[in-house]
């Protein structure tokens, strides 16, 4: 199929990709297979997307809005009719303003190039996580992204301070206000934020930014019991005077399994320990904050709840640690067939959580191949990942964790999103009437369901 | 007229306000009126509030939520046939959670009340403004309340973890999640925060909350311009390494005016600065706040930015300073008719916005009593207050002041909201297209109009 003539002639055959082309270009990152849509229409302009959206309503036409293509729950795959509407060419990047220390940019501005920027000035953009270096700020947006930082800055939801989103009709909301204070009737924005691309096009935001700190302090810790974890974890939020930014926890297997892998058999720590915590601080003072951090780690010591702790003594020791924390090379070799879950859960239940998904799948699924868990603790947020030797008991897996979730009041994606991959189990995290509200918004603002239709909303 | 009988059934006699007793109840804080309205019908629980929205949309019968009766743009004024359903029995206040730094609380727990609760726990409820002692969680939630410290907590928004509310047809959205991560479908919410009580009543919310500080340092600078007030704000963002909690900027004709009514004479500074700031950190280390505060303020006056500064040595002198930025006792002797603003515009805007708000107003209205501004800094957020010997020329005031905001791009309303009183400006900073999805959302949520009719929507 080729691209309807009329968004050609609205985007210029230059930005169309269709036929064989389209069929080389791999749907996204995590699934390599051939895209299926009509075809990528990039529009320069928001003038050029709003009509590009007006065609597609008036024709019934379902578009997929695409960034960067790093989805993790299929958030971008289209259907052969689809046009996929892609943000990257407004990729426009404001000056940071170190005054009114905010930012604006474009939807396809790319979170790396966006941080860098910022860095550039002073100044911090609060958002990180892995895959900044191809996901654009329009996907981060849609799907209020979280990752490494929110402990300190928040998550996607909360950087944001005006935002340009774009109906499905083709209705342009402009509301690029730099102001942290605005109760001018409902708060448009929120709707576009987080709801993945169902309710509108997010073209483009102001951005709250943050002083840009000048030192950076990184400790690994191990702990015996998560009771202790959690309690230094509130002890080091008041020591470090709100520069604590990451509080990274990964359980003993998980842990393990990474630094055998990567390291070569040197152990930062000499013993083994059920928790790992990788923590880091940064702040503003290079002539005290090194010692308040070491205070810090000491007290967590000598207090009796760290078993012990490292405390990276160069940028290449902190790298080394972080990356036991990011690399997923080996658990990918690993778990044959992966099965990953991204899951929010009060504090005081993740310990039992773990042990009781555990035991469930040892007496369920014995062929499991064990259970990976990490997380961004302050946020309540784990990343658990299990495998299987092959696929066909893949949604029992599922099925058993996602139950277990709703059995403990958690949320079935913290950070990811629904997408096509969760939208059948979103029933364990949101109740009928809520789904029932969500469709009402979607009726409301998209009647002929043309925006990213069957993600989402079961 | 009298409370409708399945309505007394719902929660009682002893809970619904009517006839002669009702007729003798003030309107509001603001407006000593006679309430006007069918009832006041105060439920014990959810399903009791449900079912008396339900009967209410069944029966067409207006509904307007109230809390504390503080609300400043009429937000709780009621019509003759309308029912007003009070969640002040909603008032349950959970016992605050130090490991997860949260606290469960109804709708009716009253703000101060709420931030005890926390302290003794020694924790802090990010939120606090001026009618802490009667404004109530579900009134500050659904107004998006701002106040002092939204530098460094935010908003009301940003304190809501998890929330509950109830449609106009009694569904019941219950959401009353603790994580900091959510990403299950739309973040319904946000759409009932700062929605004025337009889209659903709120009953419940599990809100964030903080380490609470142990040490308060407070300090009153003089500038002579405003380029270095910004200047110096960001510096001591970085400075005082995120314990930063207020910069509350004065402009000189408010605070000699004020420091005239207050102090007996009594300087604190001894020269005339065209703007003042009261800015005031909160630590965790006793032993070494104060001389970092110290050092923050000598630098900003050696740097030349503060022409000079006193540094409050007890916590009198603190209440004292204070007292300066939040007495309106003369203000509103001064102001016969008063006419106040509560705006929001880009920092690099404000001074200027103000030179012109003052020219403009001699020129055209000659008579005005004078031009009080003041605000929270750090938020972009001035309160300008004015008055005239008589009412004849409220309007003409208004429209000038917030045509002149609409040409400053700034906001109409930074923290209290539109009700009443602002509705027929909203269109000075929401475009038509916005105002128009805004209705969406009503039909979507509230098809019969039965919730807080006539307010926030023109």
């Amino acid at each position: 199929m080729s691209a309807p003539r009329p968004l050609v002639d609205i985007v210029g055959a230059g930005h169309v990709l269709d036929g064989a082309a389209l069929r080389e270009r791999p749907q996204d990152f995590w699934n390599p297979v051939a895209t299926r849509a009509r075809a990528v229409v990039s529009p320069a302009s928001v003038p050029e997307l709003s009509a590009v959206l007006a065609w597609c309503n008036d024709n019934g036409c379902p578009v997929i809005p695409e960034g960067g293509r790093t989805n993790l729950n299929q958030g971008t795959a289209a259907s052969p009719e689809a046009i996929i509407l892609s943000t990257m060419r407004l990729d426009r990047i404001g000056t940071p303003d170190p005054q009114a220390m905010t930012v604006e940019a474009g939807a396809g501005a790319v979170i790396q190039t966006l941080q860098e920027r910022c860095e550039a000035q002073g100044l911090r953009f609060g958002l990180d996580f892995g895959a900044r270096g191809s996901a654009m700020l329009g996907g981060a947006l849609s799907t209020n992204a979280g990752g490494f930082q929110a402990l300190r800055y928040g998550v996607a939801r909360d950087q944001v301070l005006g935002l340009e989103a774009v109906l499905a009709d083709g209705t342009v909301l402009s509301h690029l206000t730099a102001y942290a204070k605005d109760n001018t009737g409902y708060d448009l924005k929120q709707l576009f934020i987080g709801s993945e691309g169902t309710l509108g096009v997010i073209t483009r935001a102001v951005l709250r930014l943050h002083p840009g700190p000048v030192t950076r302090s990184t400790a690994l810790l191990g702990f015996r019991d998560f009771e202790a974890v959690t309690r230094t974890l509130a002890t080091m939020r008041r020591n470090l005077q709100g520069t604590l930014s990451s509080y990274e926890i990964m359980w003993e297997e998980f842990y393990e399994f990474n630094l055998a892998a990567l390291s070569e058999g040197r152990r930062p720590m000499q013993d083994r320990f059920p928790f790992c915590v990788l923590c880091e601080a940064e702040g503003f003072a290079p002539e005290s904050d090194d010692e308040r951090f070491q205070n810090a780690v000491m007290q967590a010591i000598d207090s009796g709840d760290a078993g012990d702790a490292v405390i990276a003594q160069s940028l290449r020791q902190r790298d080394e640690l972080w990356r036991i924390r990011e690399d997923f090379d080996a658990e990918q070799r690993l778990f044959t067939v992966m099965i990953d879950f991204d899951i929010s859960l009060r504090l005081r239940d993740m310990a039992a959580f773990v042990a009781e998904a555990e035991r469930s799948l040892a007496r369920e699924i014995p062929e499991f191949l064990g259970l990976h868990v990490l997380g961004h603790l302050g946020d309540g947020n784990l990343h658990v990942t299990t495998g299987l030797p092959t696929p066909e008991r893949k949604d029992e897996v599922k099925a058993l964790i996602y139950a277990l979730i709703a059995r403990y009041g958690g949320s079935i994606s913290a950070e990811h999103g629904i997408g096509i991959n969760k939208r059948d189990y979103l029933h364990h995290s949101r109740s009928a009437a809520e789904i029932a509200t969500m469709r009402r918004l979607k009726m409301a603002l998209d009647p002929r369901n043309i925006l990213n239709p069957g993600k989402v909303l079961p």
